[in-house]
């Protein structure tokens, strides 16, 4: 007999629950939950004004997604909540809120409503740069170890620039705060009554590493005094690998998304994580590029390696027994928007109109009439700075070869080969450093709508791409968690490997690199190489210099 | 009492005459007249058709212009012929064509009218490519010593190339004509009744030097057998400086044109060329740009140095006791054309016919918004290749410092910047290597129409930039050469200096160099200098490595 388990992805703007069968990974049905708060980035709902590179959400949001879509699946599949053994869920990170021992938000609290720093701080909450700035000065003066593993730089939108902003700007919020908690651990307390947090987001988004645990109090003292003991006082040190059981659902939980109480639990995990067993992928050297506005390409290893221009290593981080690597590209779906705002010639958006054709359809099918090479261009894809592997935000565009011949639809793919170029520096960086990558999957939009984009990877990279077989990675990806959590005894899997194998898909169809292709992406890439290493690592830092010249005009 | 000088501009599609008052340069009137023929490049007029790259025009086209326009501006003037002294013209070089001993053309005889290589071959007829580049194979393998006074090459718009198309494809015609001369000539001996040949075609197109001759003749002889006596039985030795006298009118010319049988006619010239002293230049380092789809750059010096990426030196090349020296950049007006055609977006157009302005204009009025700097970018010119000083078709386009944020007028100011430090490049070239710039002027299009383009150029270049004050910049110089031609004695001039100063113009607005832009364009010429050795001097040929890999695609 089948069984079944939810997953929910929570996502910026909305909430999505699957409901899938374990034995076959089949979706049978999903519900979508818009935030009724969205993101706040302008003021608090009673008018309170938000400072600049601000974006809050009211976590009340989050309950009402479990409320409204899980008992939506079970109505829609017709499923019997006995039939579903597991819950899990997958969150963005690093979202973040101060919340009492018991678990309450303070921005539920009546005293802390008109307060910003009492709601949850989204990942894309930017307003904590200068504290990122101080933390990175900081701990490259102190030579802190566990920098390297975070390819040197920790980002503004993690949590210890976030809880540093509010002990520096709203102290009493900060003193109020029993807990510090991402929203991805926040819900599962919600769900069974008691507080986990994941090694996934305690590993990339908390500084905290398996063997070594979190950097010294000595450490975030020097950040601020009152934050010498926040590991023990605010966080926590009882952190568990993905893959496990939280617990089980509460009658309150039960009663909320219509599921048996004691259902099982997953622990809580992070949306482009746990998009790695959705496709499939059971063991190490399987790179998983989510294609979107920019890119995050996450794979495991055997061993924990210190690679260059990471966005971190963190064992157990993706799945148990594993090191999870994560690295980024910060321009992928936002250059392709960027030239069709901006560069495309009134003459294509007629001829696009005449045809009845997309702007994106008809672009594309000029270009993909191109070979490899044919338009003599060539482009750095760093018109958003570079996260993997320069990890160098002051980095910026830079193409070469254009003519008095060169076309709209010549410039579009050249920033298309540029984000497959970016790709293979990562895939390659790796190996050199020791970290095999074997194969290659993407999930994300652009994997879905753009099989010109994806031809070209292959050929870029010279390895089949293998696109995933749900438009809901994530939710699915949550659900196979939810059947290791709930186990093989009750149904489920004892492993998210076995669970991988078995629910994870990919499209029958999979880009097999064209070898004349690639033999010409070959060359085409040495000039990539050649230009990344000239501009990217110091040889003329001209990008700096003009970005300086800018901003002093 | 006033007296007159009429000056013709032969161009590309019409030949433009003005009738000038030689106390004052005041241009009292003009007339166009549009060649019938304008430029056969598909076919004969009989429907002989034509290869790949040609361009011929038909010299009765030029005959009729002296019996439209010259009637004409007496007529609107109501000169009296009496009063007018001399004539001169220019025209487009290198225009050449093949002629009988009595100076018939070729084509005007029965036995020739079908035959494409009896006709002229305009300046851009490119079809005799081959034969430039086996020319420049066997001057290198000797060793010229000429080569270096053109930048190392010989383009394939020059005279030996194309009288070498001649007698390798169509030899009869070769056999046929007695002499190959300058359309710039030919016009000259229509007038006057007799073959002159002047010092700026002979030693710009066709490799004359006023101390050392032509190339020898075993230089030709390997370019082909039958070329071994070209000079004797093709060309002239007999070349006069510019600002001489051919002539004077002959009964036939007078009665075609109107003037007086006896006018004084000046030898031939070419239109850049002539424009110098219609801007009111009398001496050396005074550089003039003419601005147009390319630029085109003339300057005076005292001595000869064999300045690397010049067009050419010349002895009495631009004025007669000077050294003329010319450089040129392949890409201006047409670099800013591609943009609007390729790269400007829908919405900008939109925008700007429901603000009824037009697109260049709007642009503009964005673009000089931008202080130096401000946008980040820095390009390199070289959509149509680099001219001077690198002589390189191969190069291709860069651009650097594109972010999600860059606009259209961004980049469209960019392109126009990187124009004025490929000015500045020149400038510096020409001052490292010993020959002095100390003032700059502009005339063309671009010079009238585009007064932020002239401010970035002054404060690129840190020179005033003086504008021409005529439109008919050509067509006055011609009417300066025409009074030189007649004489003191006759009303005129002894010498075009005296001419150039008393009938040359420029606008009353100069543009200035802002010294807080030029501070600012400093730095960014810093940087341009840089990636323009680094792309340009061999340390990264990526360039010529797309094109190459884009020509086997």
């Amino acid at each position: 007999m089948s069984k079944y388990t939810v997953g929910i992805d929570y996502g910026t703007l909305s909430g999505r629950a699957v409901l899938v069968e374990i034995q076959t990974g089949k979706e049978l049905a999903s519900s979508v939950y818009e935030y009724p708060h969205a993101v706040m980035d302008q003021a608090l709902p009673d008018g309170t004004p938000l400072g600049h590179d601000w974006a809050l959400q009211d976590p009340q949001d989050y309950i009402d997604v479990l409320a409204e879509t899980v008992p939506a699946v079970l109505k829609k599949s017709g499923v019997s909540p006995d039939d579903v053994i597991g819950i899990g869920t997958d969150f963005t990170a690093c979202t973040v809120l101060p919340v009492k021992s018991d678990g309450t938000p303070l921005s539920f609290l009546p005293a802390y409503k008109n307060r910003p720093h009492a709601y949850v701080k989204l990942w894309k909450h930017h307003a904590a740069q200068d504290q990122a700035n101080r933390l990175n000065d900081i701990a490259a003066a102190r030579h802190e170890p566990w920098l390297q593993n975070y390819g040197g730089k920790i980002s503004s939108e993690w949590a210890i620039p976030k809880i540093m902003q509010i002990v520096e700007e709203d102290p009493e919020i900060y003193d109020a705060m029993d807990r510090f908690i991402e929203a991805a651990d926040w819900i599962i307390w919600q769900l069974c009554g008691k507080e986990t947090r994941n090694s996934c987001t305690a590993g990339y988004k908390e500084i905290w590493n398996k063997r070594s645990g979190y950097p010294s109090s000595d450490f975030f003292k020097a950040l601020h005094p009152k934050l010498e003991h926040v590991v023990e006082e605010k966080l926590s040190k009882n952190i568990l690998p993905l893959g496990n059981r939280a617990g089980t659902l509460t009658s309150a939980a039960a009663k909320l998304t219509g599921l048996r109480e004691g259902t099982a639990v997953a622990v809580g995990n992070v949306d482009a994580h746990v998009c790695v067993p959705a496709v499939g992928i059971d063991g190490p050297s399987k790179m998983l590029a989510i294609m979107g506005t920019s890119t995050c390409h996450i794979m495991m290893g055997k061993e924990e390696h210190q690679v260059p221009g990471m966005c971190g290593v963190v064992e157990d981080g993706v799945m148990p027994g594993y090191f999870g690597y994560e690295a980024g590209q910060s321009c992928v779906g936002d250059h392709f928007a960027w030239f069709i705002d901006n560069c495309l010639p009134a003459s294509y958006r007629a001829e696009a109109q005449r045809q009845n054709k997309n702007i994106h359809q008809y672009l594309r099918e000029k270009a993909e009439r191109l070979r490899p090479g044919q338009s003599g261009l060539l482009a750095l894809d760093w018109w958003n700075g570079n996260r993997s592997v320069l990890v160098d935000v002051d980095l910026s565009g830079m193409m070469v070869g254009m003519t008095l011949q060169t076309k709209p639809e010549e410039i579009y793919r050249a920033l298309i080969e540029a984000t497959a170029y970016g790709t293979r520096m990562i895939i390659e960086n790796y190996r050199e450093h020791g970290v095999p990558v074997e194969e290659f999957f993407a999930s994300g939009g652009i994997s879905q709508k753009d099989p010109m984009t994806m031809q070209i990877y292959a050929d870029v990279i010279q390895m089949p791409v293998k696109i995933a077989g749900s438009l809901q990675g994530p939710a699915l990806g949550s659900a196979i968690f939810a059947s290791v959590a709930a186990g093989k005894e009750a149904g489920g899997y004892d492993s998210v490997f076995d669970a991988a194998r078995a629910m994870g898909k990919i499209k029958d169809t999979i880009y097999d690199p064209i070898p004349e292709n690639s033999k010409r992406y070959n060359a085409l890439f040495r000039e990539y190489r050649i230009l990344h290493d000239y501009f990217g690592r110091g040889k003329n830092d001209v990008m700096k210099r003009l970005k300086s010249i800018k901003e002093n005009h």
